[in-house]
């Protein structure tokens, strides 16, 4: 597999071949062939119809086999039927790439994903690639290639974007937007089914292609999760990936597995994956190019993990100022102080009335020589890294003059500029200005700095050190041996004590406890433990123990646990057999700061880790965050200073702050467990109890079960 | 003040004076006299200039007292230092109502505010109103006014909007957007500084307006919150109110405030204000629009308290359809499951490949009449309450036939239908064609959704009976006496006691306390009241008592009672006088839910009534609802429904419900309270303890500040 040929054999192609090149005007296959020859493709383009004689004015070939020339690359739009054969001839012929444009494969049912999968089969022992099926075609804008093989109407411009689309539909509108936009792509993709060519494969590709600066991509589904965290991180370093993940919701979800038969994975685990890889995710399309402008045109500020974009807003409207500056408070991102020497500058040279504090107003009646004045007055201070340039076009200011004196003056420092200009007539001819001088532009202060801010994210991400999963030396032999055991058993439920034991091997220090047969021993070990101590049944296969009134809490001397012993050995003989029972005693933690840390593997995604606060209240609240296995040190640390109630860590009411470091250990170590053993499909460590004092931190009650596969 | 003039006097005046009215062409003075001219006011516009002969080809009067005719409305525009003298003249000629669209006053420090006080003493004593100073104009598209006194360049259509801008330059923005959606005003102003004309005044004038039918406005500061509530509550049973707040953070606020002099609230004081009265907040001026254009178009969803809008989604392509569900997942906005019968009236006239289940996905081919059958289908379904079509135009469609089938269907029935057209070649013909049929559209689905979800809030808003505050039997005298008595003595904080005592005499039930002087006492009330007991030192002024050490809890027999007050009657003879010692022991109550019940008195706003969940997680997280007095029924009943951890009060891990309805009534009597005496401008009962039984609720602690003014 690893020899599969590069995805130059679709994007690169020397001679293509539009199987289904139809006489008939308005059909895919005509729009496709046209498109091709309009954007004047750089090498032979063959119509195939074995029906007509002509398409466009060139003559047809009756099948790929009859052209005597090589072909590089078939895109095929016939009818779902003639799919395979057609396929088949292309292999025949020494065909590379396949672009299939028909649908009727795996999203209708199991018999197009039967026959999608014999034409995958077909695509493999030939060393082919195909995109499709079920697409709208690729774009490659390479002034060497000049291939647009869609029937999307926009004629793309040349620009910097890869943008791959799960969907058709989407993909067309796309490309409209980015025009609009003044945006322009490298290589578009509408990716289908994704049978061979995925996301993934696209990523890999555009990693090492200088053309492609900033990638796009609409997604549905995601096929192989783990190998895109691995793929994303390495790419987000040297170029931003901003995505859209749809079926966000339940309900979404249900309609994107009834329209690509793609499985939905929850949304909070994509969230981990994207925050763990540096994705910028969007929410809508919008969203999506409100980034893509900046990212496409401007510098990214430079940052630090702990300092965010400090924003300079330029204006001459007070209302739009506002609006801004709420904004960037609502996204995190701080206001610059304006140095005294930019202050002074500005009193200097602007009408007294302005305001030379930032936002710096300068006034309905400011001109175009004001508003250059004022950028670079504030784009050279440094305690400025981005701005933000507000006009609301009153009656005395040429717009367009105004568009020119700005753009005039970004080039000189690397600091990104948005403009936001709101629309007033004569606006548009001087949006377009901007957009010509690649300065974002937007209608709305809000759109510029929630794109900022999205951007600000990226670039902290990007300055922070990668990290890397740690290894910790662990008795990885114990853990095996358990595992073994219960798989032996067909135990999917571990014991209390097989958890400790295994936690306990992987250096995660679990409360003092001791598994008792017997009333004596059960006396003996509280007093070695120390009271107050918390007493189980602990017999195989008991995973909710409370349900059969199998815990007794905070017994303070033997009388109390006396007691308890009797009550919890008269409760259990009435269910289990004498021989299944034993008691598990254990030191009650007093005093620590309860949290929750977790494990849980989903199918066909990863393993997720969870870290979040434990305790009634804010189980109720749901305050947890997850991050995909393997953890690295910037994960783990991220972990556990994300949690929305963190300050509870941080120390309340006079407490002092947890060890958070021992809180990322904790974590990390458990990363490793779930990589050692990917048979542990869940554990829930709740409540974990952290304290001051690393040596004080300790598990407190586990559970874990593991898979019989 | 009951006799002030009808704000007619602005908006409906039948004769005009723009004094300052210039020559010069592209001036304020002279833009504003072109406007009203070219709109074709219904009644002579005098152009008054002391300077020049003629404006306009008009020839001018020296100024308004020259004018020999009657002037009902004067719109100045004269430098600042004469704006004093021109009003004066207005006054003596009898001119009734002014705008004043000259700046330089309360914005700008405390020489201009003197000289607006002055103006606005020259308003009031001659019985005149006043729009401004520092405004852009007024508009009254009324056919028989076609007034447009503003100097933006947009020509507004006649519509049924109530637009109220604080920001002159937003103004001009708001009236241009809004024309471009092909939404009308039927009146605007510009209201500036707001001296005389606030936003209540022109919440007042549009409420029996039937020219006005969506009230939209952009305001930063409120003048008189209380009067708001009073009035916005009226007006949005009748008509929507949308509200653009801006200076929402921290930062914005102080934007605000060097913007118009204004003193901003904290944001969260107007979302509780704006949720009390069923007013659509927006977060931005396109958020604005969005809900405008349905609210302005289409009728309310039908719906009711518990049922939010069933929303159906047609469509011609997956992926946005999949984005729309997500949206309205995330929006809370049920999908609608279609009846069989519209089910299979979709399969029988649709092609086989077809989704007929919501979303409707009518596939990349389909035309106007499939688009036409599935509207009708699903609107005509008695479980759809509105629905979204959405439309990407493919090849072989035309989508301005598309926009006029649809827009030929919706008004057979009374639900909301809104349009996603996105963005590809051809659709903004087809836009604009739906756009005249009244049809709202948007280019991303996130937007509709988003728009439908806030219409949805309010039709819910509307469907709930109104309530009214619920006046209880109290004993009112009691809690004035203490009030007097710490008054009298300057105490602005209460003792527990008397804390207790006010609660008490409001019928807030208290966890059984006593006030003692000696152990003795303390001894037989700690019987009395039965153990646990907590035992605080309860002194004059003295509000932090755990900063001396001056509370002992969960105290369980005489032995723990008597070390406890033999610790604080030691801890208190350091910093007191022993004649100033008292010890109030209470009961400890035990098993309860904990939550905070509090009162806020914010300056120029109101008092707010807080409800929260206590403990000290959720103190960390800060889960508190707000709203202001007085509470309605429905508005206490809300609130303890509204906090995130709501589940923990519905019980979690088997525990009951707490009583609700005895937690709304202890927020009414607050409610009341807090009415009754003004000067309790700060109280926390935290914890109050709720439990299942109404007769176990009861307030444990709690904080009272009184005000000495």
């Amino acid at each position: 597999m690893n020899a599969r040929p590069s995805l130059d054999v679709i994007f690169k192609p020397k001679s293509i071949a539009v199987i289904g090149a139809s006489a008939q005007r308005g059909s895919i296959g005509r729009e496709i062939f046209d498109k091709l020859l309009a954007a004047d493709f750089n090498g032979p383009v063959y119509a195939v119809n074995n029906r007509v004689p002509v398409v466009h004015s060139v003559p047809t070939f009756p099948s790929v086999s009859a052209i005597s020339g090589p072909v590089d690359l078939a895109i095929i739009s016939v009818p779902r039927d003639a799919v395979e054969q057609v396929v088949k001839q292309c292999a025949e012929k020494g065909v590379r790439g396949l672009i299939v444009i028909t649908a009727g494969f795996k999203e209708t049912g199991a018999e197009g994903a039967a026959l999608e999968s014999r034409i995958l089969e077909i695509v493999k022992t030939n060393n082919m690639r195909m995109i499709g099926p079920n697409c709208m075609g690729v774009i490659c804008t390479d002034p060497e290639i000049r291939m647009d093989a869609t029937f999307a109407p926009t004629v793309p411009r040349r620009g910097n974007l890869g943008f791959a689309s799960q969907s058709g539909a989407l993909g067309a509108t796309i490309l409209e937007y980015a025009n609009s936009l003044n945006l322009g792509v490298s290589m578009f993709a509408s990716i289908g089914n994704k049978a061979d060519i995925s996301g993934n494969d696209l990523l890999e590709y555009w990693k090492d292609d200088d053309s492609v600066s900033v990638i796009l991509m609409y997604l549905e589904s995601f096929g192989k999760p783990q190998r895109f965290v691995q793929l994303a991180r390495e790419v987000s370093r040297r170029k931003p990936i901003v995505i859209v993940k749809s079926g966000r919701t339940a309900a979404g979800a249900r309609a994107v597995t009834s329209h690509t038969g793609a499985v939905a994975g929850t949304d909070a685990a994509f969230d981990a994956l994207f925050a763990q890889c540096g994705i910028i995710r969007a929410n809508s399309i919008e969203e999506m190019f409100d980034a893509a402008m900046v990212l496409a045109n401007q510098p990214l500020p430079v940052v630090s993990e702990r300092q965010a974009t400090r924003v300079a807003i330029v204006t001459n409207a007070g209302g739009p100022a506002i609006m801004a500056t709420d904004a960037c408070g609502a996204n995190g991102l701080p206001l610059a102080t304006l140095s005294p020497e930019t202050q002074q500058a500005l009193r200097e040279n602007l009408p007294s009335a302005a305001s030379v504090k930032n936002p710096v107003d300068l006034l309905a009646a400011a001109d175009e020589k004001e508003f250059q004045f004022a950028l670079k007055q504030v784009l050279g201070d440094e305690n400025v890294d981005a701005t933000i340039v507000i006009f609301v076009p009153p009656i005395v200011t040429d717009a367009e003059k105004v568009a020119q004196s700005i753009a005039a003056v970004t080039g000189e420092f690397k600091k990104p500029v948005l403009g936001c200009f709101m629309g007033v007539k004569g606006v548009s001819s001087s949006v377009e200005e901007l957009h010509r001088a690649r300065i974002p532009t937007y209608a709305f202060p809000e759109s510029a700095v929630a794109a900022l801010a999205a951007i600000d994210r990226y670039a902290r991400w990007r300055s922070k050190a990668p990290g890397a999963p740690v290894s910790f030396e662990v008795n990885r032999d114990t853990a095996q041996e358990i595992i073994n055991k219960a798989k032996l058993e067909r135990r999917e439920q571990l014991s209390d004590a097989e958890a400790f034991d295994i936690l306990q091997a992987y250096g995660i220090p679990v409360a003092a406890y001791a598994l008792c047969n017997d009333w004596k021993e059960v006396r003996d070990a509280a007093r070695q433990i120390s009271f107050p101590v918390a007493l189980k049944i602990s017999a195989t296969g008991l995973s909710h123990k409370t349900e059969i009134g199998g815990v007794r809490l905070d017994l303070r001397d033997d009388h109390e646990l006396r007691r308890a012993f009797d009550e919890l050995h008269e409760a259990a003989t009435h269910t289990l057999d004498s021989s299944q029972i034993r008691f598990l005693a254990q030191h009650m933690v007093e005093g620590g700061r309860e949290v929750l840390i977790g494990l849980h593997a989903m199918p066909n995604f990863g393993t997720l880790i969870a870290f979040g606060l434990g305790g009634i209240y804010v189980e109720a609240v749901n305050d947890v965050v997850l991050r995909i296995a393997p953890l690295t040190q910037t994960d783990a640390s991220e972990m556990v200073q994300s949690v929305r109630g963190v300050n509870i860590l941080r120390g309340v009411r006079g407490a002092p702050p947890v060890d958070f470091h021992k809180l990322s250990a904790i974590l990390l170590r458990i990363s490793q467990l779930s990589q050692d053993f990917p048979e542990i499909v869940e554990m829930d460590i709740n409540p974990f109890m952290a304290f001051d004092k690393a040596e004080k931190c300790v598990a407190a009650d586990a559970r874990m079960r593991i898979s019989m596969d």
